[in-house]
């Protein structure tokens, strides 16, 4: 068994490689920045692949995204759109969303942002929130992360309430589903948190009428990708007061260009997209089970559906 | 039944005898700021009393601290030691504080405070942190506060330790106890909480050898009292790098002097005492139960022990 291995930096292609060898001393595993054998080539495990490169593999039986994100592959118009896609998920990757989400919400609920630029100026003006259940916050998105991030905000305390397409069922989340539920999901959502995965549907879902469907001087949470968020109109949204207060992590060209407003306006925070990502190591243990599973049984438990789009 | 109240601040006092009025109807409640008849008051509901004004109430019953500390009347030389006092404590105030802890120790898991130094200069600086369960967390103090936010840190994911006088039991939370534990609780803890009441015991326990016993590095949140800190000691910690962030919510004088260096150092995060409160319509209903029940039973739930100090 062949497999290649291609991330835009050559040197994190290099660790990869060296990774998934380890844990699949049966296969052969080379890196796409190197001279190798594309017909022999049957599993390619990759993040941004250059595009074309996946079409220049004529016997792959699968890709393996090394993320949990699809948009990537869907972003090469060569797509080879017929092979399989196995998503690459974990327990550490869910934890970790779980900590971020958490984290932010708290620190919006709890005024922390005006807190700490009032610190900056030596001022004490202290904020007292009303205690979380009395504080409205929901997720777009209840998959693997979402689902679990909603379980956790409801065990802090919150009133949590949940969107995704299809009905779900999550102890103290109250959960929507479908376009006619959005609206009745965002209309008392005072903090919001985007995890969704990008599809063409969901592409600038975080926009001006979305931003006016919930209630004024509402709180965002981008843990997304960059482009569910419509930035224009984020900025007006802002400078009219709808949305007090915006967190981001992922931004459509990565890292965030330097002279981008994000990084000086006082009411956006922006993290280096460190949201959640997979562990090398266990995501390489992952990776591993999952294309033994697939070559096995011809798929394996976390494939993606590219016709839905994720 | 007569009641006086009182704050420092006057117009506080009114509020807060307007709103005891509100739910013991029975009751005759008046303003310390005010003239009234010392002899008619059985009941005293305060906070920081002026040294001796406990001592001018002849007919006292019961002292009613207007929170969950004592500190603050054990800190009058003239208290009268031998009366009764109630704490105020209530399922707000805890939830407030697990918030709290979750948020602030979640910050500095993450590195929050390091990634907002970057981004203040547009420095895209990811810090990937290990997840929950690979951090080691513990809380100083598992009295109704600490034991609750104990409980939610390690529903995170955290591998959570805790410290109290006796011994305690708590799913999920390795506890240790008594001056021989503490060196225990404290050598691998990478993250501490202070949430022990402030007594001659206690104060000034997170001093240089508490901090030498921490591994290299570790953080500190301090939602206990000001006092519990030594200044001086935490400023060279974190100047040798032996303490590496911390996240202070109460000092000895607050509020914080603008010239007080814990403002603009880099790895100090000021929050202006806002941990938790007991929320005044809650907590005027718990303190109208603990006097109803005090004036029937000559005690309730919630008395402190001043004899121990907390
Ligand atoms: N910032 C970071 O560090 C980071 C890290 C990892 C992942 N992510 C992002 O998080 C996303 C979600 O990951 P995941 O593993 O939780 O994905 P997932 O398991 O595929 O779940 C996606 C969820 O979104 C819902 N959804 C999809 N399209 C929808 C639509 N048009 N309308 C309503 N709901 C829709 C799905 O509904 P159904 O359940 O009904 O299908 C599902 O609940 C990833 O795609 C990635 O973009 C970000
Ligand atoms: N910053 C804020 O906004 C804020 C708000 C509310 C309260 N507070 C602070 O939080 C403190 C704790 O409140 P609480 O209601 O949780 O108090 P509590 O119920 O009285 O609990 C105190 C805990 O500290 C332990 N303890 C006391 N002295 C000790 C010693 N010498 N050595 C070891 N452990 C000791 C006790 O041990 P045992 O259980 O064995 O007795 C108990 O577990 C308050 O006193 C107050 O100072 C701060």
């Amino acid at each position: 068994m062949s497999i290649v291995v291609y991330l835009p930096s050559p040197k994190t292609s290099a660790k990869w490689v060296a990774r998934l060898q380890t844990v699949l001393p049966e296969a052969e595993v080379v890196s796409g920045h190197e001279p190798f054998d594309a017909a022999q080539v049957e599993y390619a495990a990759v993040w941004q692949p250059a595009h074309g490169f996946l079409a220049g593999l004529p016997n792959l039986k699968a890709i393996v995204s090394l993320a949990a994100g699809v948009d990537h592959l869907a972003a090469d118009p060569e797509l080879p759109r017929q092979i399989p896609v196995i998503r690459t998920i974990g327990s550490d990757l869910t934890q970790r969303m779980r900590e971020y989400v958490a984290m932010q919400v708290l620190n919006l609920h709890r005024g922390m942002p005006e807190m700490l630029a009032s610190a900056q100026q030596a001022k004490w003006a202290p904020i007292v929130a009303p205690v979380a259940g009395q504080r409205k916050v929901g997720i777009l998105g209840l998959g693997n992360l979402g689902a679990a991030a909603a379980a956790l905000l409801a065990q802090i305390g919150f009133e949590t309430r949940g969107w995704a397409r299809s009905p779900k069922d999550i102890a103290q989340v109250t959960c929507h589903h479908g376009p006619e539920g959005l609206k009745r999901f965002l209309q008392d959502c005072e903090i919001v948190v985007n995890l969704l995965p990008l599809t063409p549907e969901t592409r600038h879902i975080l926009d001006a009428s979305l931003f006016q469907a919930l209630p004024k001087g509402a709180c965002l949470v981008n843990c997304g990708r960059g482009d569910h968020l419509h930035e224009a109109d984020l900025l007006a949204a802002l400078d009219n007061g709808q949305i007090a207060h915006a967190i981001l992590d992922a931004f459509p060209i990565e890292p965030l260009p330097e002279e981008h407003p994000f990084w000086t306006h006082p009411n956006v925070t922006v993290t280096p997209h460190i949201a959640s990502q997979v562990d090398p190591d266990t995501g390489s243990r992952i990776i591993a089970e999952n294309i033994r599973q697939f070559a096995k049984d011809g798929r394996c438990g976390d494939m993606a559906d590219m016709q839905r789009g994720y």
